[in-house]
């Protein structure tokens, strides 16, 4: 959402971020390779697509958080003029969806308020909006269940057959009986995160093309290409072949624009398919916010034994996650808590149990760090706590338990490659953290400021708590000319991974962005890549990009060498030349070299597939390889506290990144930047509200994003660590962006308050009422 | 042009061909892969697509066959309601055509009636056309040549500077003037073949859509989306990796649509870049035949020496052929030509002289037979008449002269998987040559029957003589649920190629044909495979779709081997199943090794690239290696020539082809069928007739095609000779199919009449003017 525009004339975005010298191109950046399509509002959404023939569809959705579908009447909205088609779960030529997982609409039962149960296709939204008013659905509501801990209860409304644990995910390391009773100060506190929108500026929106050939093409924005293909494919019956997903611009992910996707493109695939006419379907921003998935909502029950000296002897957590209504990725969600629950830190006892819970609450998914954010929050919160109860400084006591070289994890993972202190020592460097923390601690008056940290270690891409396979695959082509033609599997959600794969190409081959073109993700042309999560974009899809420009790379340079009479291992790739690595005045251009292996009948086109290391995981104990690597972050935010209204303001942010290698200055630093936004958001601001699962805010009038007014300077801070199993040494930082951010801010307004909190968002009125010291509003 | 529709309740088609059991798939048939989708209309060619804000382009086009443009005014045409822009050569950001190729829009001189002069895009057809007539082209009227004989004299007007020759090939076999001083019987003769058109029933067209990335998409029917890429990249001013061809459903091409779409596409291109929006050209019949390409007419001196028991002694042969305005593939028609002219005899002696001239007429190009209908037309008729002087059948004399196992031809290659004789065998066998020959020699009244024959080789593929580079790639993706995405670079003209590749992969893969899915070839996806001619499609695109099927098959033996507790090697696959070789029992479906393979990182995508062999040539004396391999045919055509009319019905058409493996029958049969048709056209009834450059019929009114009515009985024969350099042995098929009609047609209305012809067609003016002894109008 955020995005640092200096070159392009929006100065008053840059004054936020520290760009180093604004509106030029740092070194080792490369510009964003769609940046002037979108700048110039040229660049082409999926809503902007039209198509000659194209319907418009509109979904009824669900008023009953839980109850059953006695029948549906769609006579009436049939007679609606310019109504082409009016369609239930039971025209669906598949499944409607997997056992416990959404349905594209539901036969039966719903489940929470939003559920599909009918579409109209019309001509025009209007006929298509009127008609929906005139579908006659019979339903009889049955008992639901909305608190997860209240959905465990014996006698709990069941929201699926069997119970409404979704999952739990054990961690066991040492003995956590022996470990409390070395421990000679025990917290055991109790955390609560909230539900949060991906607010992604592009809802979502899909368009359905019926082929001559009987097959339907989906023009969509997706994160999730692959996977939204066979949800539809299953919905519709059809092989995997026939279902052709094609990227497009998209406005923003965020974690979001997966099983959404797939729901929304298997009912425009519906409408299509029966019609017989491109079908589009474009959700509202209240839709969006209703029907979509949500951060999970978690519960944290934490308990902490340490030494007086600050070692940490002993943590058990349980944590409780809101799965909502469907199964989604909340098994997936919930281990990634599990391994990162404990933090970056040595403790050699440890009990985790993470449970994904079923309630009849809009479905919980992906949202930028999986599972991170909420355990981060409580550790990271109860860490300060701890410093405090000992009277240490928080950065030292981070330092003093935080991992190095050769720490085991919670998952009893030797860890190496270890940056955490770096990033501790950056950001207390550049935040000025000893003299602050010090002179905020004695403060008066009515505006109290404080520094709070927070940090962090997370597993690269997928880890082995997943069923999917972390791998992807890349295709290159250099054409006559020299100019590239690339096709990736991985989704660019606007994260720049596009950019990132350029730069690999650019580094590789020596040749100039500018002779680069990416083409969109297509299911049918490219293979199965997986999703663009994880923080796996440019990491695990970067290693397929480095494979097939290497192989083109080894291709060209034997051709070369023979060309000039040199040996193929003496040749370099730059600045658009190949040439003797002895003597770069022997050489030729890029070009050349690409005609005369068109000339020999060299290929060059070349196919990279990268899979990531297997990974041992005993899934009884917890205990393995949960990740083949991690990356380290540590953040400080700087706030001011108005005492008499509540408010916060952030006046700085620094997060501190190791990326291995920043193949993008200029990105990385966008990304870090996004990252605290949205942060800054989930701490302060964003939530989504429910009553008995009724979502009560559905604008952005009240469900509040921060603007840049709210965001204070954010000064991102780069570690260069590198990744022995990254493309260059490069890691994964979509998801670290955003992920300590919320403890950093909620640590400094603890600081600044002298008191604890203990749930976010942090809004005004509820610091409001921790500095007047009153219970919350029930 | 004509299929075969047994199958689709078209059973008028199939009343002429023999095709076994009517309406049934042939053993070893697949349906072809798009038959559904053409026979029940929805099929979606280039003119049926829409795009919204979508604008039409016209072309003016020069009405002297030779000036300079002195000045265009396009400003009364700019005032026209619904004009966006009038275009001339000058708009164009890069070159209009390279040195003596045909310009997008020529910016300084016309060298033909027909030339691009200016293009106006409008927003409806009809304003264009009006705009057309508003622009004011000031020209100065330059000498002009029509007639290569002339245009190859000194003196004569230039089509271009530097000379009206643009080619000649030699070919030096043993020493001609010896061979003459053994003959016992020289003859010498002079043929003429006339200039005919595609007659694809699509005409050219092509829509080129701006993309938001500056990029532009050109969606049209061609056989060469390379070539026609680069010319449009040329014209444009753009790399290679910005233009993206895109093959839409084809309506025919026969050699067309290449050079024409090039054109046709750049200026589709540069309105489109002009105006921001997609654009649309589309010709109509008229302007199809007066600016597109046409077969090359020849003249063909031919002398002929032999001993009287019939043994060749020596061959003379010079030929001319009209290359008309441009450059085009003249030189490389023209060298097939002085590979072929000798025919498949052996012949110690030869000289042969093949050149291609400029004029001021249409420009020639590819058309089915590139070169050898001219030739064999020649080269045949003179073996029979040669016979008829040695009272001789001319069945016999072919067997005694024809190649064999060993035998040399006249360009010195030793040939070798010779299958002539198996192919005269079976037409003489098929049409009871012997019978028929004797009882027509002693006919009476007005009804005179005649049976004639010919034959050929032909070398396959692209050869020695050409620049490009025979190779393809191709790519096969297999999804999780065992269904098949296929990419190949390789344009389906309608021929049935993708057919073939289906029939390769099925057979290799043991996979149904229903899972498999071709994605249409896209220049920004696929590597350059090179135009779709010289019968190459199946060939050598088939050779790089096996590679990729055995690479599938590797991967997944391997898989599928450790899943069944056996050797990789011992897994065979069919009917949709992997299993052990020995107990068939023993064994998985492919879907389930399919997602054994993603579940554990196995790619199952595979990029397959094949180019052909390497050879030697000399280019001075036409020695060496003229082609890797080489295809044989021989035809029987029996006709009844009305003596009061001298209209000719052909009765029976046998057609022997050696195709090494039928990869599907029909379609093999359909191409034979189809190419007869196209054949008799030559022999019988089309030409483009032109006066002083101008040509004169340009409807389907006055340029006729034969009908079913006119194709008599087409009976294809199967000969299946494997080509050990053939995907599965097979060969390619396309030209062969229609290369030697005519001369066999032409032969039986001379055995029918008792005397000779020596041009095409034979209408029958012509036929009438030879029984009754008068000499043609001049």
């Amino acid at each position: 959402m955020l995005r640092i525009g200096g070159e392009f004339g929006l100065k008053s975005w840059t004054r936020h971020f520290s760009l180093g010298e604004e509106g030029k191109t740092m070194k080792g950046s490369l510009k964003r390779v769609d940046a002037y399509e979108k700048v110039t509002g040229r660049a082409k959404y999926v809503a902007d697509l039209k198509f000659p023939g194209m319907v418009e569809v509109k979904v009824l959705r669900s008023p009953y958080a839980h109850a059953l579908i006695r029948s549906i009447d769609t006579r009436e909205a049939m007679g609606v003029k310019g109504v082409l088609a009016v369609l239930t779960g039971k025209d669906l030529p598949g499944i409607p969806c997997r056992p416990k997982e959404r349905p594209v609409l539901a036969r039966e039962e719903v489940r929470y308020t939003g559920d599909g149960v009918a579409i109209v296709v019309a001509e025009t939204e209007e006929a298509a909006a009127l008609a929906l008013e005139k579908i006659k659905v019979e339903y009889e509501v049955l008992p639901a269940v909305f608190d997860p801990e209240e959905a465990l209860k014996p006698g709990a409304p069941e929201v699926h057959p069997g119970g409404n644990l979704v999952c739990q995910h054990k961690v066991r390391r040492g003995d956590i009986r022996e470990g409390f009773k070395e421990a000679e100060i025990i917290l055991e506190r109790t955390y609560r995160t909230q539900r949060v929108y991906h607010a992604a500026l592009e809802p979502e929106a899909a368009i359905a093309v019926p082929e001559p050939s009987g097959e339907i093409t989906i023009y969509c924005p997706t994160k999730s290409p692959f996977n939204m293909r066979r949800i539809v494919a299953e919905a519709m019956g059809m092989d995997l072949n026939r279902i052709r997903i094609v990227e497009t611009t998209i406005g923003g992910s965020f974690g979001g624009k997966d099983y959404d996707m797939a729901v929304l493109g298997a009912r425009a695939a519906l409408a299509a398919k029966v019609t017989g006419r491109p079908a589009r379907i474009v959700l509202t921003r209240e839709e969006s916010i209703l029907e979509s998935t949500k951060r999970h909502p978690y519960i944290l029950h934490y308990r902490l034994g340490a030494k007086r000296d600050g070692t940490l002897c002993a943590l058990e957590v349980k944590a409780i996650a809101d799965a909502g209504a469907y199964v989604s990725k909340t098994p997936l969600v919930t281990w990634r808590s599990s391994i990162e629950a404990a933090g970056p830190y040595e403790i050699p006892n440890v009990s985790i149990d993470v449970y994904g819970v079923f309630t009849n609450n809009v479905s919980s998914d992906a949202l930028r760090g999986f599972g991170s954010p909420q355990v981060n929050f409580a550790m990271e919160l109860l860490m300060d706590e701890l410093a405090e109860v000992l009277g240490r400084d928080p950065l030292e006591l981070r330092w003093q338990n935080g991992f190095r070289e050769g720490s085991v994890a919670a998952c009893g993972q030797v860890l190496h490659e270890v940056s955490l202190r770096e990033c501790l020592d950056e950001v207390a460097r550049a935040s000025n953290w000893e003299n602050k923390r010090k002179a905020y601690s004695q403060q008066q008056g009515l505006k109290r400021r404080g520094i709070g940290m927070a940090c962090s270690f997370r597993g690269s891409c997928l880890g082995a708590g997943g069923e999917g396979l972390d791998a992807a695959g890349a295709a290159i082509i250099v054409h006559r000319d020299g100019s590239l033609s690339i096709s990736t599997g991985i989704a660019e959600v606007g994260q720049g991974s596009r950019t990132a794969f350029a730069r690999l190409i650019t580094e590789i081959l020596g040749v100039p962005p500018e002779s680069l073109s990416f083409n969109p993700v297509d299911t049918s042309r490219v293979i199965d890549s997986g999703p663009t999560v994880a923080s796996r974009g440019t990491v695990i899809g970067g290693q397929a990009i480095k494979i097939a420009a290497e192989k083109i790379r080894q291709a060209m340079a034997e051709v070369a060498g023979e060309m000039l009479g040199v040996k193929a291992e003496e040749i370099a790739f730059a600045g658009g030349r190949i040439f003797w690595r002895r003597d770069p005045s022997k050489g030729l251009s890029f070009k050349e070299v690409a005609e005369k292996c068109y000339a020999r009948g060299v290929s060059l086109y070349s196919f990279g597939w990268y899979k990531a290391p297997d990974l041992y995981w005993d899934r009884e104990r917890g205990q393995g390889e949960a990740y083949f690597s991690y990356v380290y972050a540590a953040c400080c935010a700087e706030v001011e506290v108005d005492l008499e209204t509540g408010q916060v303001q952030v006046l700085n942010f620094w997060a501190a990144h190791d990326v291995g290698n920043a193949l993008n200055e200029r990105e990385v630093k966008g990304q870090i930047a996004g990252g605290a936004a949205m942060g800054i958001g989930y701490a302060l601001l964003e939530e989504v509200k429910a009553q008995e699962g009724r979502l009560l805010n559905l604008s952005y009038s009240n469900y509040l994003l921060p603007t840049t007014l709210d965001t204070g300077e954010i000064i991102p801070l780069i570690v260069e660590h590198p990744d022995p199993l990254g493309p260059l040494g490069a890691r994964g930082l979509g998801e670290p962006a955003t992920q300590i951010v919320a403890p950093a801010i909620i640590n400094a307004i603890c600081h600044a308050l002298g008191c604890r909190l203990y749930e976010i968002p942090a809004t005004f009125e509820k610091i409001w009422r921790v500095i007047n010291k009153q219970e919350p509003k029930s």
